[in-house]
């Protein structure tokens, strides 16, 4: 398999309670596609690198990554 | 340091062309902290898994990740 590809689903169970963003260390997202028929998106936390499945479906786990990449826009 | 926490910024330099989503493995938002005063965005491609850092004040980059998320909420 090409490298940093994954052949299937990582996430068995998402959750969708309120996790504080000074919490998260950083957030990958990873599209849907032949390995995985769900958008998977998993924080990565502050304290142990601990690893959760959030659900992309969740308000607040879009207003948290919109709210990272404005806070760039609102710097210049 | 604490596991999956990087001591300084990945990014030397960023781009702003655009990428197809298609051509994107999976997006990393790393927010900016005691460790990076930037926000990083850093997508691994399909091809070979070469990550690339993304401007995250480009708008393609924010409308890609956007649409990410919301085709979860579209299927539905």
């Amino acid at each position: 398999a090409p490298l940093g590809v994954e052949l299937r689903c990582k996430c068995v169970k998402t959750i969708s309670d309120f996790i504080h963003p000074r919490q998260i260390t950083n957030i990958n997202i990873t599209p849907e596609g032949p390995h995985c028929s769900n958008i998977e998106v998993i924080a990565t936390l502050k304290n142990g690198g601990k690893e959760i499945c959030l659900n992309p479906e969740t308000k607040w786990v879009q207003i948290v990554i919109k709210r990272m990449l404005h806070s760039a826009n609102e710097k210049q």
